[in-house]
C-alpha cells in the first residue's frame, strides 16, 4: 500500500482549486467535434474572479476553437495527474472586440500576450462541474462544484 | 521576450517523447461520445515497445471506455505543458482475458496494480501522429510520428 497524505476536507480543496485557478497560466482543454472526434490541446488562460469564468484564446481555425462554435462542452483541467482540477463546462466564442477591456487587460497582463486581429477569438468557459483530488483516498469527497454551484 | 532553450532537433524530441512513454506513469486521456461531449481524464498507462501501443485500464461504464467501444479516436499527452507529448491515435477496447499474458504482467509490474474480473477493460492505443514541443520556438518541427510512421 502507497501512503498517502490524509484527505482534504472540501473547503481546503475548494481554496486549492481557487488557488490554481488565480496562479496557474496553462490548462490542458479537451473538446469533440459534432461527430465525436476529440481535440486535447494546452491553452493559457485568465481566471475572472467577478464572472466566475476562464477566459482563453486560440486561432479561429484551431479545432478547439471550430468545436465550440458557437458553444458547446468542453473539459478542462489544470495541475498535474496526481493534484487533478477537473472543470466541465459550457464554452462560448467571444470575438476580441467584444471582450471587456477590463478582461482584456488583465489577460494580457497575466499571461504577457495581448491577440489582436481576425486570427485569434476569446473562449468563455462556464463551468459547471468542479473536481479535485490527488490520490485514491480523496476520489470520495471530489465533488466541489455542482449545476454550477459550489458546495463548500 | 522570454528566453527560450534552443529547439531540440528530430532526434532528441523522439528520444525525449520515448523516454517519457517508457518512464512516465499517467496521462491525460481525452475521448469524445459520438454526439460530441469530450471526456477528460488521467489514466496510467503502460507503453509497450514491441508492439508500439499504449496499454490502459479503466472501468468498463467510464465515459472513456463507453466512448471507445468498440473503438474510435483518442488524444493522449504526456508532461506538462510547457513540455508537451501529444499522442493523437485510435484506441481500442480488451477485455482482460485477452490481454496476452507478458502484457498484464508488464501492466501490473509498472503500475502496481492488476486489475481483475468483469468491472474493467483495457484500452489498447495506437498512436498515428506523435507531436512534442516546449515552447513557442519549438511549435514547427513538432511533428514526429505521421501516418504511424516515425519521422527520426
Amino acid at each position: 500500500m502507497t501512503e498517502h497524505a490524509p484527505p482534504r476536507s472540501r473547503e481546503q480543496r475548494k481554496q486549492d482549486v481557487l488557488d490554481h485557478l488565480r496562479q496557474d497560466e496553462d490548462a490542458w482543454v479537451a473538446t469533440a467535434s459534432p461527430d465525436g472526434v476529440p481535440t486535447l490541446v494546452p491553452l493559457s488562460f485568465l481566471w475572472e474572479d467577478d464572472t466566475g469564468t476562464l477566459v482563453m484564446c486560440t486561432r479561429r481555425t484551431n479545432p478547439t476553437a471550430v468545436n465550440v462554435t458557437p458553444g458547446g462542452p468542453i473539459r478542462v483541467t489544470l495541475g498535474p495527474t496526481r493534484d487533478v482540477v477537473l472543470i466541465e463546462g459550457d464554452a462560448r466564442i467571444l470575438e476580441g472586440t467584444d471582450l471587456p477591456t477590463a478582461t482584456k487587460e488583465a489577460f494580457a497582463a497575466k499571461l504577457s500576450w495581448n491577440p489582436r486581429g481576425p486570427r485569434w477569438v476569446f473562449l468563455r468557459i462556464t463551468p459547471h462541474t468542479v473536481r479535485a483530488w490527488r490520490e485514491s483516498n480523496e476520489i470520495a469527497g471530489r465533488d466541489l462544484m455542482l449545476a454550477g454551484e459550489w458546495l463548500a
